[in-house]
């Protein structure tokens, strides 16, 4: 028997709801080589243009605005020093809630400035010593927050969804959805949502080769973890083990999991340059990545690029010339 | 007395309807380091996010959309190895229209393949030997095409006008709008869609420094020539002089000329690579480069990017970190 989803359609409709007007409605982009590559239309859809520069600000927004005006007021904590962070900082300066958030020693100064600077308050920890979760619970029982999880809730998860209800408003025809999974709360509203519109609809998990967690916890029909933490370019896809809510979504409503190489991320990021004219970064770029080779039913393609977040260097060290120098020509 | 212009709002609307469903409507962005730079709102429209990669798509399908059905058959012919060509050649395809490109021997390979494979036909001419426009007639006049000039067409510009309707419709608010000269027709039919809308609305031109034929028109009074062929990283913005039917327009109703440097240009790129996450050319960043230090009017300003088309080199030589090592925090 089944154990009931952690969020259904109708939370990624409320979602909606609450980020009328606040979360642009990012748009869906399409390019003739992309559709060569593949045989099929591709449908690109980038959130990379989110605010906050990714899909995270969607879950972040969506979860404060659901709380309680008392609750709001407390504020709220999560742990990231990526795309999380930025979300929950610019969602609590919109929703005038205080922010605080747990970012590791190591993390990049330019993000952490960033995060400061749209008036979050920062929690630095020693990676090598301390235990980040444990932090968190601590500050939040101390001080009345309410958790804020990157993906493992089920606001945070419905508000992601809203991509796919907004996909497939502009792209109804769609067969079949590719989708990054690194925390999974992206992948398990976009399964919901896609699904309650279109149950026919394929949705295709996509992980880095070496961040495979939710592909070998599905093989093993259990959440498993790696035992390592992934190397990989996609800085927010290392995760070692699926998270309990988004885990229970994708082993009920995921079609497959596919996964990339390094290589076919830096391409993936080159297409997006050359023929989109979008930043991707190398964690959104991973459905893209993908969109050749997977054996998919007949009909459009979506993909969603998930995120921007990359600075020029990482950028230009990434989409250098392939080694073989051949790109299909640009049409 | 003022003669009469050469395109009214109409045209500009008729545009809007023969493009319906056909050019994307391009998203505006907006990043709280851009307003905080310039202490004001930035609305940015990003038509390097348009079909074939630039604004130039809207003004060859609408001209070749208005052509009787017969003009159409015999097939359309134009001048161009960058933005205008690829827009032709889509044009051509999408509405079953022969289209011939006229490129000089030296244009960069991978542009003129993208033109012919999207099915037009490419005549090659020797820029040190042959005069282009005589070329551009001969065959015309041999073979009865119509000739789609990049900008000094009242189709064309009224095409291109369509990008201000959907910028005011996206943001009604705004007091001026920044908008790149080249041939000027994308400045004349924003000029004339945009005061249509709202009459008080200020509309600025921009051209890089050594290639302000226009603002060196208006300071004289009549269409001045420069004397040497501009040279600038703004590849598609090296006119040395303005083409008549944009120039009656820019000196009836452009509010100012701006000038920008390549180093401005650069970082333009840089704010949109960063910030918005978008691809802009060095031409289709000028307006961006030129949103700090004018004087205008309290209120929201609208800056149209024009284009992305960039290669991976040219873009990573461009954008590399600038000399002082400042940026503003990413926020």
């Amino acid at each position: 028997m089944r154990a009931a989803l952690p969020l259904a359609a109708a939370d990624v409709y409320d979602a909606q709801h609450r980020l009328r007007g606040v979360a642009v409605s990012t748009p869906v982009l399409s390019h003739p080589v992309l559709d060569g590559l593949t045989g099929r239309n591709v449908v690109v859809k980038v959130e990379a243009l989110q605010r906050s520069g990714s899909f995270k600000f969607r879950g972040a927004y969506n979860a404060l605005a659901a709380l309680s005006a008392s609750d709001r007021q407390y504020g709220v904590i999560g742990a990231s020093s990526g795309n999380h962070a930025q979300a929950l900082a610019l969602a609590g300066r919109l929703l005038g809630t205080p922010v605080r958030v747990v970012v590791p020693h190591d993390a990049p100064t330019t993000k952490v400035d960033g995060v400061r600077a749209l008036g979050a308050d920062i929690v630095v920890y020693d990676r090598r010593l301390e235990d980040r979760d444990a932090i968190v619970e601590r500050l939040a029982a101390d001080h009345g927050y309410t958790i804020v999880p990157s993906a493992d809730s089920p606001t945070v998860m419905a508000g992601a969804g809203t991509v796919a209800l907004e996909l497939l408003w502009q792209a109804p025809a769609l067969t079949a959805i590719l989708v990054p999974i690194g925390g999974g709360g992206l992948a398990a509203g976009t399964a919901v949502a896609a699904k309650h519109i279109n149950p026919s609809i394929k949705v295709i998990g996509v992980e880095p080769e070496t961040a495979a967690d939710t592909a070998t916890s599905l093989r093993a029909g259990r959440r498993t973890e790696l035992a390592t933490v992934p190397d990989t370019v996609a800085d927010g896809l290392r995760h070692t083990v699926p998270a309990p809510l988004p885990w229970e979504v994708s082993r009920q409503l995921l079609d497959g999991v596919a996964t990339v190489t390094d290589l076919q991320i830096g391409q993936a990021m080159r297409w997006a340059f050359q023929h989109l004219k979008v930043v991707a970064e190398p964690s959104g770029a991973v459905a893209l990545a993908a969109v050749t080779g997977l054996d998919l039913p007949p009909g459009p393609v979506g993909v969603i690029i998930s995120g921007g977040s990359v600075d020029l260097n990482t950028f230009h060290h990434l989409v250098a010339t392939p080694p073989s120098g051949k790109e299909p020509a640009v049409a």
